[in-house]
């Protein structure tokens, strides 16, 4: 049994705990959290993005989603802790398992910094009428792991208004008006993205995330940014002009509690944690919602999307080069070494840091050869990392962020011949990924009426991917944002649906995932924008953002529809026009043949 | 001014009412209502199907949707009664309007009977602060209208377990589990066609609807039903033996005054009105939600859905036949008379009357010539009547009652010659209509995820239909049913969502509407089915109901792809051998030609 988990379970019997629960997640509700954070990696070694440990005297157990259960199987082996698979039909839901576990006058506990009001708000509604004490304010990894990595307090840096398309004064006063028209006193920000998005700023604290560790709090007089000594002094400057006034970061916890009686307060509860929430005093009224800086973030200003557009051509540039790269070099290798799964992601890496105002990677990247592209959310290890062969298809999902916008594209590259099964699935979903990105549709439709136009042609011979067809993306934020995105779901629980509107941007990204065999999946990000009126209504369409040719080998082009044809030829030519101007001529010419009509 | 409404004027006076309103309904929040019912009609002289009427002193408005604008405006001109154009951006919504019109102090009336819970409570809501009175105990109307029609009493009569398909002491049984699942003591059921699919039973008290007016209050020991004197003996004895007890039908208001304390009353605030709601006391807990009979009412048993086909294929030979003596006779007419729209409506009515176990049509049918087809909603009066001409199309929506259930079928039908606009209409509405039909799905599909299938060959060339794609049908029930539908939009405010499940028919209808020009729609039932299991999940699709040619002549088959050309070929390759048994020598000869390969 790992000694960390025999630690911890002595921790708990110190102060009576009977199960304690460790999540994944920051004091913010983050996608991606810091290393300060990782407690739940070092208790249980398993490091994948998402899971939640449950640790009682006699049994331990980690929750994960079917991205990981290869991953947390191997790294869980001999650790004492049962991997618990999520959505398997015999895995109870955590909250069922502790109604199951926890009897009459015991305990649990948790950090209630990094468990989300709403997710306590659940919680305690399954565990209501079991007379269950719950501990909240006592971090016990914190009290154990010795050589704990410091809170991140990288300084923070101004966006430019050339590159967010609105200033800081003019974001503040929307949003107070937006409180107006909700009556509501005070906005408390806890959520990253949100309080980036609203300042104008970023940083560097979060790997593939570049905001700031930070609360906010406002109403019409003044905006308090609770933030780590981390802010250059021209930066608090240009705050102060705009009404922002810096603030200690811990000292959220005292300005919520002096809240005055009978005020009004607006909050996030996904992104509030349950501790803060627990400061509010009783006599100030909770008004709980989504944050009125959701839907502008998401909606990008035309200074956004045509960033967005210039972004694009840049990353057009490094992917298409890298693929022409893989092509011309997968057979001999480099300097005498093959190219594997991993020095092709820092090959790749490399071509994006040559490009002007290149920040980070969007994500981690996903380089998937062959069978290992079947894994969906696969990221190559040590263990894990293939060769790459001239045959088969390499699996490619990579983006990163730039000063003029975020990217995220998966490209499925042929290595060599394909099989006609590999050529077929590919066109499948090619038909689906186009038939959305030429969707024309009415205002009013959200991602699920629209979800099913890239599945029918998989639908139509009984396949499918048990994932999203798209997600919301940030501008130099989270590659992954909400409200948009495109599920043939209705939303579960307290999901929220949302109406597209011009300028949101969203990937679209159709797959096809055939165990031991190979992946596909083909991704671009597309933009909303008018179309023509016609007559009969608000016409909205897509522009695709997305540089990069699809692999011309790969595609039968008799199963295409004439309509989907157009469409493939059009993007091509397009490509070509705005990626070649920045190729080597060898490079040049291969686009060229790779987009001619088909 | 029409005197009636002077009349309701001087009324409202007398009893110190500043504004009386008059929605359509009964009391049981019914789509159609009977002759008793039509107050609003009695004061306005406006006859659709939908409308309210708001009096005040010096004004009076009439609230109707799009669908009734043409025939409101003629039927309220010179009544002093003002048209309001539901939806049009300067009409506000009763509830502002009222809002604006009521000062403190002043009373708003009307009958609590016909107003339900569900909207009181939206009304009183956007009321509130404003010291408005509300008078709800006074029918105004009742007390003028001396020659009012009596309240149907129609005999009930029983709809045997062969039709049914499910026994009524099953669908108590089921009934029951639900509430002590709900932990819920009493079930009050206002909703007549939840009331009647529980009971086995059905009535003549609606036209179109075949439903015996009742309220039903249960638990786990008793089934009350309140109904007028109007069961037949032999049904008494049946249903007594299920353990259903006959109440008078207004007993109901004290039974569950009577309701015991500390007991847990659930219902429907949709279909339950507002005075009956009023009666519950305040020691009663209060659990609203949708009918626990809706779900089963909607997914219908195998036994319904064989009786489902059995009706298909005689109303498929009632409108097969009427396709046929339409293009037949529509040069010279029959016996010296041209067909009109309403005559060639009596034809087909009287071919589904030769039809065994016809009921009644279910729903006024709607034959619509050349540019009266661009009206959604049309009915041919008198004044309106066209004459049929061989040129053109016609367009025929109408349905039956068998009692092997309902059906509800469009057919655009072209009479002569066509341009070539017309038939590119047709054939993207056919497109559409095809797709859906078409669809192979994963259960969690919503009509909100499907419904874009059928719009996406017009919303191509920016074109649409400004209704909904498919509505629920009953079972020799309501023709328009809860809670499946396909629609594009998320359901406005309270509205629900459900997931298709195998045995629900819904309506796909497809259309385009070219104001002066001539309309298209489609329809046909489909039935939601399983589909084999790939191994990628659970697979959904339909089964065509309906039995009917589409119109060869208006169909351009360059424009199909290959995948709905075979599937247009395989269905009407099914409607020859289904149908043509039944018709006559020259009628199938027809038929052949008509569904011969294309």
């Amino acid at each position: 049994m790992k000694k960390e988990l025999q630690d911890l379970r002595d921790k708990m019997q110190e102060y009576g705990i009977d199960a304690y629960m460790i999540p994944t997640g920051d004091f913010h509700g983050s996608e991606y959290v810091g290393d300060y954070f990782k407690c739940r990696d070092y208790i249980s070694g398993f490091d994948g993005s998402a899971g939640t440990l449950i640790v009682t005297a006699d049994e331990a157990g980690l929750w994960t989603d079917g991205r990981y259960f290869i991953q947390a199987s191997d790294q869980l082996a001999g650790s004492g802790i049962e991997l618990k698979k999520m959505g398997q039909p015999d895995v109870p839901s955590i909250a069922d398992y502790l109604a199951d576990q926890l009897g009459e006058g015991q305990t649990l506990g948790y950090d209630g910094r990094v468990v989300m009001a709403s997710a306590e708000n659940a919680l305690k509604q399954r565990l209501r009428g079991k007379q269950v004490r719950i501990v909240s304010d006592k971090d016990l990894v914190g009290e154990l792991w010795t050589d704990r990595p410091p809170l991140s307090r990288r300084p923070a840096w101004p966006l430019p208004v050339i590159y967010a398309g609105r200033r800081r004064s003019n974001k503040i006063a929307l949003i107070r008006q937006e409180l107006r028209r909700k009556q509501a006193d005070y906005l408390l920000l806890a959520s990253l993205t949100d309080i980036c998005w609203l300042l104008n700023v970023r940083g560097d604290d979060i790997a593939y995330t570049p905001v700031v560790l930070s609360y906010l709090l406002m109403d019409q007089e003044k905006v308090c940014w609770y933030v780590q000594k981390c802010v250059p002094r021209e930066l608090t400057y240009e705050l102060k002009d705009d009404g922002v006034e810096i603030r200690d970061y811990e000292s959220i916890y005292d300005d919520v509690a002096a809240l005055p009686e009978g005020s009004v307060l607006y909050y996030d509860m996904g992104t509030v944690n349950s501790r803060l929430q627990s400061r509010i005093p009783a006599s100030v009224k909770r008004m709980v919602g989504p944050n009125p800086t959701e839907m502008p973030k998401a909606v990008k200003n035309p200074v956004e999307v045509a960033n967005f557009r210039k972004a694009h051509i840049k990353d057009g540039v490094a992917v298409t080069r890298f693929i022409y790269w893989l092509k011309q070099n997968v057979k001999d290798g480099v300097d005498g070494k093959p190219i594997t799964e991993i020095s092709a992601a820092e090959y790749l890496e490399g071509l994006r840091e040559k490009q002007a105002r290149y920040v980070e990677p969007s994500f981690a990247p996903i380089i998937a050869y062959r069978e290992h592209g079947a894994i969906c959310h696969y990221s190559a290890t040590e263990e894990s990392n293939a060769v790459l062969k001239p045959e088969s298809f390499v699996l490619a999902d990579t983006g990163g962020h730039y000063l003029e916008g975020t990217t995220d594209i998966t490209r499925t590259i042929s290595l060599g011949p394909l099989s006609h099964k590999e050529k077929e699935m590919y066109t499948l979903v090619l038909r689906g990924h186009i038939n959305l990105a030429a969707a024309r549709f009415l205002k009013g439709c959200t991602g699920q009426s629209l979800d099913s136009l890239a599945r029918t042609p998989l639908w139509d011979r009984g396949l499918d991917y048990d994932h999203g067809t798209g997600h919301g993306v940030g501008f130099l934020m989270g590659v992954h944002e909400g409200p948009n995105s495109f599920r043939y779901r209705k939303p579960a629980g307290g999901g929220r649906e949302c109406v597209f509107e011009e300028g949101m941007v969203t990937s679209d990204e159709p797959g096809i995932y055939l165990e031991g065999e190979f992946g596909v999946r083909i991704e671009n990000l597309i933009v909303c924008r008018q179309a023509d009126d016609s007559g009969f209504g608000d016409f909205l369409s897509f522009d695709t953002l997305t540089m990069v040719p699809y692999d011309r080998d790969a595609i039968l082009p008799e199963m295409l529809t004439e309509k989907e044809r157009r469409w493939l030829n059009a993007y091509h030519s397009v490509v070509y026009d705005t990626i070649s101007p920045h190729l080597d001529p060898e490079e040049k010419d291969w686009l060229r043949q790779e987009t001619r009509e088909l």
